[in-house]
C-alpha cells in the first residue's frame, strides 16, 4: 500500500448480500479503503433458495464466492467473520473472531432470520429458510419423510409422514407449497413399493385472508388457482397456534404431520444492539431519506435491516432484493459523493414489479401495472431470475436444470446428507 | 403382490456401491423378492469424490438416488437404513431401526471406510474421503485455511494455515494433491490482499518408495514429475509418526500444518462382525471362486468388503470399481441360476487397466498393456468417467464443469457451508 493509500478513508461494510454487494461494487477501485465481512464465504441468490430446499438446484449454482465477485477491486479486503458489536465512540467493529476494525463510514447489510414471534420453539419442528444449511435441513426432512414412510407400517404414522405443511402465504411458502406437491405428484411417482407419494398433503396455511397478500386480488386468486390444480390445500384466515413434533395446531383442528416448514414472518439481524438503539417491529433500524441512521451520520442501515418509509409514504418499502439493491447502489454513491465533497444523490426507489412462481408454467407477475400469468408469466419469471444470477456458469447450470426439469420432471438433488437427517 | 409373488425367494443385498446396485440390476424384474438396503439414498460415484472435496463438482452431480436408478424394477424395495447384526441361524438381517429382513440369499457389499492402522486419533485432524460429508468436510478445511490465513497476523501460523499435507500416494492421494494445487495456483489467485495463495505448500507423504505403487514404474516416474510440475513436494519412503492439531511428525522432522487429508488406508465394514467369522487384514472377508463365504452357501460378499484371490494369483483383487461391478454382476447371475437350477456361471476377472488424473492435461493410464500419459491420457480419463457415471444430466453438468474449469481454471463450487467450518 502507498502512503497516500494509507490516508484514504476506511469503509467497513457488514454483509454481503444484495445491499452489502452493491455499496461494495460502488465502491471498487475508488479511493477508499473497503472491507466487507460476512459470516459466509459466498454472495447467496436468495429468490431460489427455495429451489434448494426442494432438490431441483444446488446451493452452488445459487452462490458465488464474494472474494471471487470482488477480485478485480483491489482497495476491497473481503473477510469471513461476523459482527459483535459496534464502537461507535472509537468507530470500531468488533468481529466474533476477536478483531477490531476501524471504520470511518459502516454501512450495516446484516440481513435477517425468521421470526417466530414469540415462538422460539417450534423452530426446532418448524425450521425456516434463509441459508444453506436451512434449505439443506428442509430438503432432508422432505425426502426422510417419504423415506420414512416407505417403511412404516403404522397407518396413522405413514399419513403423518406424509403431510406436509407450509406456515406462511408469501411468495416463499407458495413457491414451497408448489414444488413439494410437485416432488410428490411428479418427480416420485413409482419410485415407492409400499407408499403412493401422490397421495401426499400438502396444506398451505395462512393467518390472512389470502395468498401473496402483497399482490393485487386477482394475481392473488390466481395463485390460488395454481396451487390447488397441484392438489394444494390452501388455508387462509387460519393462524397456527402450536407446532411440535407431530401436530400443527390451529383454531379448530390439529394436522398430524412430521414436516412443517415456516415461511411466515422474518426478523432482523441484532444490528440496532450493536448501536445500542431503540428498533421498530421485526428490529428493523429507522432511516432518513439517505439510508442514515439517527445520530450517527457516518453509519447506513440498507436492506433488510433496515426500515425506510419514502416521503409521502406510510409503510417502509418492502424485504426484497430489489429494494436491497437499490438502497445498496444509493449509499456506495453516497458516500463516494461525501468523500469527494460532491453533491450528494438523491435516493428514490423504482418498483419494477414483483413475481412468484407456482410450478411448471405457472406464475404470477405484476409488471408496472401489467399481470401476466400461466406459460407467459412462468417464461417471463425463468428469465429474470437465470438473468440476476451472478456469473455465466451459475446462469447456464440453472437453466439446463430448469430445462431438464421441465422435459422429465427429474430433481437432480435429490440427496440427504449432512448432520441431521431426520428429526429424531 | 400376487400368491406366487409371494412364494419368491428373497435376496436381501446391503450396500449400494458399485457392488450391491451391481447385483441389484441383474436381478431386477425376476422371480425373486429383492431388498436392497444402503444407509444412504444415493448410488455415489467414488472414483469422482475427490473432485466434490476439491471445489469443482458438486455431490450431486456424482450421486443418485437409488430408488430412481432401480424405478422400473418392481421386484426390487430400497431401503434407507443401516445394518447391525445377522442372525446366520434364522436367515434374518436386524437393522438400526430395528427392523428384522428375512432372507434366502444375503449379499454383502458394505464398502470400506478409511483405516489409521490403530491411531483412530488421527481421524480429527486428518479426516479420510469416502462419504459426500467426508468430502464436504475436507473441502470446508481447505478453503478455511486460506480465509483463516488471510486475516492471520502471525507469519507462522499464516504458513501452517498455507501447508497442505496429504497422507497416502495413491490414486485418491496423487489426486487430492493435483487439486490442491490447482485451487492455489490458479483458481484462488488474485483474490486474497493480504496472502499468495499461489505460495501454498502442498506435500504429498507416502510410506512406500513411490507413487502409484500398483501402476508400472514408468507411469509412476511420470506421475511424480506431473506432480512436481504442479508445485506439490513428494515424500517417498516417510512414513508419518503422529499427526495433531499443528504438526504431522515424520521420521527426522515435523511439518506445521493446518490441513492434513489421509487418503493412506481402508478397512471394510463390519460385515465379518455380523457372520461371527474371522476376517482377514482389514476386516475383509475372505470368499471362494462364487464369491461365497465359508460355511455359508447362501451368502455372498464382494466389493471392498470382500477379500478374493483369483486361482493361481497370491494376491486378492484390489479394492476398486471395475472389481466390484464384475463381482456383483457375477453374483446376480449366479443367484439367478441357483433359483432356476440352471448351469451356475464362473467368475473370471478383466483387468481392463486402470488410470489416475494429477491435474489439467495431466493423467497416467495403464490400458491393456498400453501406457497413455499427458493431454491424451487425461482426455480418456474424462471420457472414461463421464461415460461410467449414471444419467444424461450428471454426464452433461461434469462435462460442462469440466469445460469451464479447462478455459477458465474457475472451480464453481467454493462455498464453505455445513456444520464444522474449522477444526477450532
Amino acid at each position: 500500500m502507498t502512503n497516500s493509500e494509507l490516508a484514504f478513508p476506511r469503509v467497513v461494510i457488514v454483509g454481503a448480500g444484495f445491499a452489502g454487494l452493491a455499496v461494495a461494487k460502488k465502491l471498487a477501485n475508488q479511493a477508499l479503503r473497503v472491507t466487507l465481512i460476512d459470516r459466509h464465504n459466498y454472495h447467496l441468490f436468495q429468490p431460489l433458495l427455495y429451489q434448494v430446499a426442494t432438490a431441483e438446484l444446488t446451493a452452488s449454482e445459487i452462490a458465488v464466492p464474494i472474494r471471487h465477485i470482488l477480485k478485480k477491486a483491489q482497495n476491497i479486503e473481503v473477510i469471513l467473520d461476523a459482527v459483535n458489536d459496534v464502537d461507535t465512540q472509537n468507530q470500531l467493529v468488533t468481529t466474533e473472531s476477536g478483531k477490531q476494525l476501524p471504520y470511518d463510514y459502516l454501512v450495516l447489510a446484516a440481513g435477517a432470520r425468521h421470526s417466530y414471534f414469540g415462538h422460539d420453539q417450534w423452530e426446532r419442528f418448524a425450521p425456516g429458510l434463509k441459508t444453506i444449511e436451512d434449505a439443506h435441513l428442509i430438503k432432508n426432512r422432505i425426502l426422510s419423510a417419504f423415506e420414512r414412510a416407505e417403511v412404516e407400517a403404522d397407518p396413522e404414522l405413514r399419513q403423518a409422514l406424509l403431510t406436509f405443511v407450509i406456515v406462511g402465504g408469501g411468495p416463499t411458502g407458495v413457491e414451497l407449497a408448489g414444488a413439494v406437491a410437485e416432488i410428490a405428484r411428479k418427480s416420485m411417482a413409482h419410485e415407492f413399493r409400499h407408499i403412493s407419494p401422490e397421495l401426499a398433503r400438502i396444506i398451505l396455511v395462512d393467518a390472512g385472508p389470502r395468498v401473496l397478500a402483497a399482490f393485487d386480488e386477482k394475481l392473488s386468486r390466481k395463485a390460488l388457482a395454481d396451487l390447488k390444480s397441484l392438489g394444494v390445500e390452501v388455508l387462509t384466515n387460519t393462524p397456527v397456534e402450536g407446532i411440535d413434533e407431530l401436530t400443527v395446531r390451529l383454531g379448530d383442528h390439529n394436522i398430524a404431520s412430521e414436516t412443517v416448514i415456516w415461511a411466515a414472518g422474518v426478523q432482523a439481524s441484532p444490528a440496532a444492539q450493536w448501536l445500542g438503539i431503540k428498533a421498530e417491529r421485526g428490529n428493523h433500524i429507522p432511516v432518513d431519506d439517505n439510508m442514515n441512521v439517527a445520530g450517527f451520520d457516518n453509519i447506513f442501515a440498507i436492506g433488510d435491516t433496515a426500515s425506510f418509509i419514502p416521503a409521502g409514504s406510510d409503510r417502509p418499502l418492502p424485504g426484497v432484493a430489489a429494494v436491497a439493491k437499490q438502497q445498496g447502489h444509493f449509499v456506495g454513491k453516497f458516500i463516494r459523493a461525501k468523500v469527494l465533497g460532491n453533491k450528494p444523490p438523491l435516493f428514490r426507489y423504482r418498483d419494477y414489479g414483483s413475481m412468484a412462481t407456482i410450478g411448471r408454467n405457472k406464475a404470477v407477475v405484476w409488471l408496472n401495472g401489467w399481470r401476466i400469468t400461466g406459460f407467459p408469466g412462468w417464461l417471463l419469471w425463468s428469465v429474470v431470475h437465470i438473468y440476476y444470477l451472478i456469473g455465466f456458469p451459475n446462469r447456464f447450470l440453472v437453466a439446463f436444470n430448469w430445462f431438464w426439469n421441465y422435459l422429465t420432471s427429474q430433481r437432480s438433488v435429490r440427496l440427504i446428507f449432512g448432520i441431521e437427517k431426520t428429526k429424531s
